[in-house]
C-alpha cells in the first residue's frame, strides 16, 4: 500500500517518524506501508525528507494524482484546502486518513457520502481524542451495544485550564496564561476556551453514536472563560469538580448534544480525569457504563492514531490480512522474568512482642539485604504487648526481601508470619 | 453468514437476545447474521429456542457438521469439550468467536496456529474484561504503539471483595460472604480469589501486547486471600488502596507477568476502578498511558462483545463490507434536543448586597419558576455589604432556569450578574 502525506507539520512528521520504524514489524505481518510521496507548503520543509529520498512535493494535487498512490494522508489541517483535496483523492478512488476534526465537522456530510459512492475509506481516529482509538470503539468494539449518552472530556487545553484552577487555585487568567507559556495553549486561544473545538469532536462522536448526523453549528456550546476561582471552590464544598464535557443523549427521536462546563460529583469517573487528558465516557445499553481515557493530542499520540488507520486500511486492502495470532505457537514462548527479580517497593505488616531492641534487630536485617525504608508507622495492638510495625521499602529485590522476611519470622520477638504486599 | 451456537447458558442465552434485537440494524448495513443451530446438554435448555423455530441439537458435533454454518460460537465453558469442538470447527474451515478465557489461556498455543494453518479467526473479544473492547484496542486501535507496560483489574469478585473491605471496612471473610450473597462470588471462590481467572486472562493480554507466548502456568500468582482489614487500612494512611493487578512489563528480551495484590497510590487512574468494575491501563511509546474501564463480566455486556465479534466476522467474509458512513448525509440530519428543554441540576452564584429580604425574594422567584433548591451556602464576600448566594437546584427546566436568573439579575439588591453552571 503506496500512501501520500500532505502536511509534515507536527502530527505528519510523527507519521513519517512511525511508519519508518514500524515499517520491518509491520512487513513480517504481510503488510507493506510505504511511502510514495510527501507534500508540504514549502521547499524548505521538504527537504529532510527529499534528503532520505522520499519523492516530494510543494502541490498536494501532483501527489493526489500520482497513481501509484492508493491512500492519501492530510495532516494539514484548515477547512478550504483539505476539503478540495480529499474530495479530488476520494474521486480518484484513494482512500483517505485525516486528523482533522474542523474539516470533517464542517464538511462531513458531503466527504463521508462522496467516499460511499466511490467505494472509498475515510479514516479519521486521530480526529478525535488523538491517540485513544474511541472512534474504532464505537464503530466496531461497540457494535453490540446502542449507546445511550456520551460525556466527553475532549480539549486538553480547557481540562488543563480548569485542573490548574482547581489545584493551585489560580484564577481563570493565570492559568491560561500558565498554560500558554508550557504550549498547552496557543497564542490566541478562542478555538479551545471557547469550546469550538470540543463542539467539533462532540459533534462527530454524537454523529458516530448515534448513527445521525449531528452539525456542529446547531449544538449549545459555552466555553470556560465564564467559569470563575469562586465557582470551582464552591464546587468543591459541594463534592464536585467543574470539567468542560461535551455531551450526548438519547431522547426519543431527537438527541441532546451540547458542550458547556458541568459540576461533575467527585466520584464519578470523569471527575478524576484531570491535566490535558482526554476521556470518555459511555453509557450502553448492554455493557452499561464504560471510560476510555489517555492522552488527546501532541504529536506522537495522534501520529499513533494516523498509523493504526494506515494498518487498518493496509488488511483491508490485502484481502483483510488476519490480524497476527500466530505468535500464540509453543516455539514462540515468552522468556518470563523469574519474581525473584523484581524490584518494586514493598509494603511490610509485621507484628512483634512489645520489647526493647526489636525494632533495632529489623532494621539491621532490611540493611543486610540491602532494603531501604521509606516509612514506617508501629503501633500498639488490641492485644498488650503486641506491636504493629509497617513498613514501606524503597525500590527492592524481591529475592532480597523474600530473604529478609523469612530472617526476621525467624526472630523470638515476631509473634506472627508478617505479610508483604508490593506497589503497583 | 451462520453461525451456530454452543452454550446457551448466561451468556449464550444473552446473545441469542442481542441477535434477535440487533438484526434488523444490522441488515440495514448490509451484514446478515443469522442462527443456523443452537446447542446445548440438554432438551429443557433447548425448548424455549425449539418454540421459537430454530434448529437446535444436544449433540455439539452436529451443528459444527452443518455445512451451512460458517462461525462456531462457543460460550458453554471448560476445558476439554471445548478443545474438541473448536478443533473441529477451526479443521472444517469455520470460524471461531468464544467467551473462554480459561481454554484460551491453555490451549490457545494449539488453537491460534491451527485457525492459521485453515486461513479461519478465532475472535475472543468476550474472553477478557467481559464488553470493555480491550482486545481490539489492543490488536487495531494501538497498532501504532508498542505496549510498554499494562496493569489490569481484570476479576471483577476479587476487585468487589477488596472495595467492600476498603469502603465498610469489613474483614476478608465478610466481604467474600457478602459478595456470595450478591451473586459476585461463587459458591466455591477459589479461581478467582487465588487468582486464577485473572492469570487467565493476565496470560492473554501479556501474549497481545507483547507478540510471545505467555504461558499462564509460568506466572507468578498471588490471590487475595492473604489481604486483611489491617493492611487495607495502613494502605490507607500512605494514600494507597490495594487492589489484584494483573501486571506485564517488557524487559528487553524478558517478559515481566505476574499477577498479585498491588499498592497502588489514590492519584492513580486505577486506584478509582471500584466494586464489580475491570479496567485495563496501559503504557504505550507513542500514546503514553491510556485506561479502559467498564463492566468485566454480566450476561450482557460479554454478550454484547461476542455480537462486537460477529459483527466482525461478517464484514471481513463479506468482502470487507465498508464501516458505515452514510447516515452522516445531510438528510440525515440529527433532530437537535433545544438547550431550553434540558432538565438537569444547577449551580447558581449570585451576589447581593447584605440586605433584609433578598433570599427572600430570590426564593420566590425560583419558587414561580418551579426551581427547588437542594443545598445553599450564603457566605460574606471580603467586599463589605456584599454577600455571595450559591444554590444547587434539584432537576430543573432549562427554560424556566434562565427566565428566573433573569428576573433575579433585575433585583436591585443584585449586584452582580448571577453565574449559572449545569451538573453532569
Amino acid at each position: 500500500m503506496r500512501i501520500g502525506i500532505i502536511g509534515v507539520g507536527t502530527v505528519g512528521s510523527g507519521v513519517v517518524e512511525i511508519i519508518e520504524k514500524k515499517q520491518p514489524e509491520w512487513k513480517a505481518l504481510g503488510l507493506t506501508i510505504e511511502i510514495g510521496g510527501i507534500c508540504a507548503r514549502t521547499d524548505e520543509e521538504l527537504a529532510p525528507y527529499l534528503a532520505r529520498g522520499y519523492r516530494v512535493s510543494t502541490s498536494a494535487d501532483e501527489v493526489i494524482a500520482d497513481s501509484s498512490v492508493q491512500v492519501i494522508v492530510e495532516v494539514a489541517g484548515g477547512y478550504e484546502l483539505p476539503r478540495k483535496w480529499i474530495t479530488k483523492a476520494l474521486e480518484q478512488g484513494k482512500h483517505v486518513v485525516t486528523a482533522n476534526k474542523a474539516l470533517l465537522a464542517k464538511y462531513g456530510h458531503e466527504l463521508f457520502p462522496l467516499a460511499t459512492r466511490n467505494k472509498c475509506h475515510v479514516l479519521f481516529e486521530a480526529a478525535v481524542g488523538g491517540g485513544i482509538p474511541i472512534i474504532r470503539t464505537i464503530q466496531e468494539g461497540l457494535t453490540g451495544n446502542q449507546i445511550e449518552r456520551l460525556s466527553c472530556i475532549i480539549n486538553g487545553t480547557c481540562n488543563y485550564i480548569l485542573t490548574q484552577m482547581s489545584q493551585l487555585d489560580l484564577s481563570f487568567a493565570d492559568a491560561l496564561q500558565e498554560a500558554q507559556a508550557k504550549g498547552y495553549a496557543e497564542a490566541d486561544p478562542t478555538f479551545d476556551i471557547e469550546g469550538i473545538d470540543a463542539a467539533h469532536k462532540t459533534a462527530l462522536l454524537a454523529s458516530l453514536a448515534s448513527g445521525t448526523r449531528v452539525d456542529f453549528q446547531k449544538i449549545h456550546v459555552t466555553g470556560i472563560t465564564g467559569v470563575s476561582a469562586q465557582d470551582i471552590e464552591y464546587a468543591k464544598e459541594f463534592d464536585c469538580s467543574i470539567k468542560l464535557l461535551g455531551n450526548f443523549r438519547r431522547m426519543g427521536k431527537q438527541i441532546d448534544a451540547r458542550v458547556h462546563p458541568c459540576l461533575i460529583p467527585n466520584d464519578h469517573l470523569l471527575s478524576s480525569v484531570n491535566g490535558v487528558l482526554n476521556a470518555v465516557y459511555l453509557e450502553c445499553d448492554n455493557l452499561g457504563p464504560t471510560l476510555q481515557t489517555g492522552a488527546g493530542a501532541g504529536k506522537m499520540p495522534t501520529a499513533s492514531a494516523v498509523a493504526a488507520d494506515l494498518v487498518s486500511l493496509a488488511r483491508s486492502l490485502g484481502g483483510r490480512a488476519p490480524i497476527p495470532m500466530d505468535w500464540f505457537r509453543e516455539e514462540n514462548c515468552a522468556s518470563l522474568m523469574p519474581i525473584d527479580n523484581l524490584e518494586t517497593r514493598y509494603y511490610f505488616h509485621l507484628t512483634t512482642k512489645d520489647s526493647c531492641g526489636v525494632l533495632a534487630s529489623i532494621t539491621s536485617i532490611l540493611a543486610k539485604h540491602k532494603i531501604s525504608i521509606e516509612s514506617i508507622i508501629q503501633k500498639n495492638v488490641k492485644d498488650p504487648g503486641k506491636v504493629s510495625i509497617v513498613l514501606i521499602t524503597e525500590k527492592s529485590l524481591e529475592s532480597e526481601v523474600k530473604a529478609a522476611l523469612a530472617e526476621i519470622d525467624a526472630l523470638d520477638a515476631v509473634t506472627e508470619a508478617s505479610r508483604m504486599i508490593r506497589f503497583l
